[in-house]
């Protein structure tokens, strides 16, 4: 018989759709499950997008251009620019299907197999994926929950760089911790970049989910300063509710990985055309879109972080941004809790989905008792799964 | 400043869209460029498809299943049902964001960095994008124009089988070559590749373009007797006109395939939601649409083949399956002629553009003169790009 590779048994799972196989039993018993395990919102798509199929008239249902399409280039390119970065061109711009790709790419582009990637973690597990796909090796530097996820100081980071590290992969906000690094931070990381002659890749896909007023401090903001070093991976799945249109992007000014990845992109040919002609309406989103979904959130936010705060053994900081915290729990093996809740915990019929942290992780046994919590619900279902939380905390205690 | 990777630089552009700058500059001029270097299909989508996107009525547009939309999977466990392989299940099957994905999942888990696959060439170009993508070397074994490009004997084939061998990855019907390969040819690799426990990695994607009243032999035919070492690679760009919806498939009776694949298809959370449920509709679409596109499809192949056989000094096989053909020209570097043919070459302010065919093989130097024809267009088309092919060939001629 024929042999798998090594590095197909290393891919590991997904934390966040690990337990599916669990929901779907639960599901197919008639129990509700209310969903705090992915980032899939309910916010919908605006309609000038829904619009696009509605009308749609081409056919057939062709190829489009490797980078992207060109008019969703160009909204791309528009998008940049209504942000602050003028100087941000079509030609900087590499469509990717999801920002998945984009991640996927980046690491290629910036790495030989076996070289270094220094990441944070807790950290978004399918950078984990990646790693192992593209043969990179992730260098964690642990964060913890008392200070709110925030990044330790100069010298701890720099300990931690080797010959073999090729790039910084942050994301910020941060999915799954919710911080939003300060502009110290970023400019720390852009100093030490800067230094060691090291890519820094931005992934910012929930860059408008800020809250309390604050504003995330893009690397965009760097690019003119280090054209070369950054590449920023972006994704239009939170910000227009697009998580299934698979579309996203990468960004930079360092022509040699815009032509590089330009190859890979020839080598799957197109993102698909649907999503991009449906997304380029993009510019057509109005502000009181945005506005709503973040006043939205940022309720949400505060009803997660007070819900979670009153119940008892429940620690976590006040997330700053994205849809997503951190959560420890008053367990000691979450995944285990998080798969009862699934197989065995009923309140009224119905239960709750969690992501169990361990794998937002690279360090063995980190984030045991913690999960990750994603707001995506509205607000009167948050405030049912919240309960169902505390009442499964407490039979799940009762059972041992 | 931080420095690429070296593997980077090795992936190569796309044959079929390198030349794609100078088209654009040619139709920025005002010249109309028939496209036959590209298998983008001017077949219309089935209507009940395009039904799905004027009846829309799902927002917000989100994630699906990671292994594909339930319903989209029935559907294709349907089509297979159809064909005449009852067996397969749902669960032998994961949805791909285009067959380009199936490719580089079947490299991924058949190969560790460093294997070898075995390939016929010239080959689907971008095989070799996703060779380098995945670290895996392409052993390419000749195959030739005399012979309408069909396999050499065992004894060549078995020759190029090393320690590191770990499939054979074939195209039937055969991109670029327009080959099906026989039952004899089919049961030959079976053969080797059980003596020598290597995968078969089929990509079947022009799997119903097979003309002349002849059959593809699938290797799904073979997957009872040989269940953990095949693994089908499929697409439905071609068979629905649907390029542009990237979606594709893998299927296998491999557990360990599966499972890791999952892992995969996680790390990209789904394939794009509104593809798959227009796709669905796939068990709707009426024979009468694959019979109609098969006699057109017919059709051109005669048109294509008797108007290339009537220009002096070109040579090619008739095609027997798939919308290309290797033809070998009277020049002596295509590559140089594909690109004079959109900067220089006018004919009532109208052009053709062909793929050279040296990027369809692995071996340096190998089919320099020969180019890759797809016969995508309409008749009336087609004869004229056969027209302007000609005339051009008399003027590059003599313009030397």
């Amino acid at each position: 018989m024929a042999t798998l590779s090594d590095r197909l048994s290393q891919v590991p799972p997904s934390p966040i759709r690990k337990l599916v196989p669990f929901a779907v039993a639960a599901k197919k018993q008639g129990v509700h499950v209310y969903h705090l395990n992915i980032g899939d919102p309910d916010i919908k798509t605006p309609n000038v997008m829904i619009d696009v199929l509605q009308k749609w008239d081409r056919n057939p249902i062709s190829y489009d251009q490797s980078q992207g399409n060109p008019d969703f280039l160009s909204a791309l390119a528009s998008y940049y620019h209504a942000i602050g970065f003028s100087f941000i061109e079509e030609s900087n711009i590499q469509v990717t299907t999801g920002g998945s790709e984009a991640i996927s790419m980046a690491l290629f582009a910036a790495c030989n197999p076996g070289d270094e990637v220094v990441v944070f973690e807790p950290f978004y597990a399918n950078y984990n994926c990646y790693a192992v796909v593209n043969g990179v090796t992730l260098v964690p530097i642990t964060t913890v929950i008392d200070n709110g996820f925030h990044l330790p100081d100069r010298k701890t980071i720099e300990d931690k760089i080797t010959d073999k590290t090729k790039a910084f992969l942050i994301c910020n906000p941060n999915n799954p911790t919710g911080t939003v690094y300060t502009k110290e931070e970023i400019e720390m990381l852009v100093g030490i970049a800067k230094e060691k002659k090291l890519f820094i890749l931005s992934d910012e896909v929930y860059r408008e989910f800020v809250y309390d007023g604050k504003k995330q401090i893009s690397l965009l903001s760097y690019l003119k300063d280090m054209p070369e070093q950054i590449i920023v991976l972006d994704s239009l799945s939170k910000r227009y509710s697009l998580c299934g249109a698979r579309l996203g992007c990468l960004v930079t000014q360092n022509k040699g990985v815009l032509d590089g990845v330009l190859h890979i992109a020839q080598g799957r040919l197109s993102s698909g055309l649907i999503d991009q002609v449906m997304a380029t309406k993009l510019t057509d989103v109005p502000q009181s879109y945005f506005d709503e979904v973040l006043t939205e959130y940022q309720e949400r936010r505060n009803v997660l972080y007070e819900g979670l705060k009153s119940i008892p053994g429940i620690s976590l900081p006040k997330p700053e941004g994205a849809f997503y915290t951190i959560a420890k729990l008053p367990v000691e093996d979450a995944d285990d809790f998080a798969k009862w809740l699934l197989t065995d915990f009923r309140d009224n019929n119905e239960t709750v989905m969690v992501a169990p942290a361990a794998g937002f992780f690279a360090t063995k046994g980190a984030g045991k008792n913690e999960v990750r919590i994603a707001y995506v619900l509205n607000i009167p279902s948050l405030k049912r799964a919240l309960e169902l939380l505390k009442n499964a905390l407490e039979a799940y205690k009762g059972k041992k």
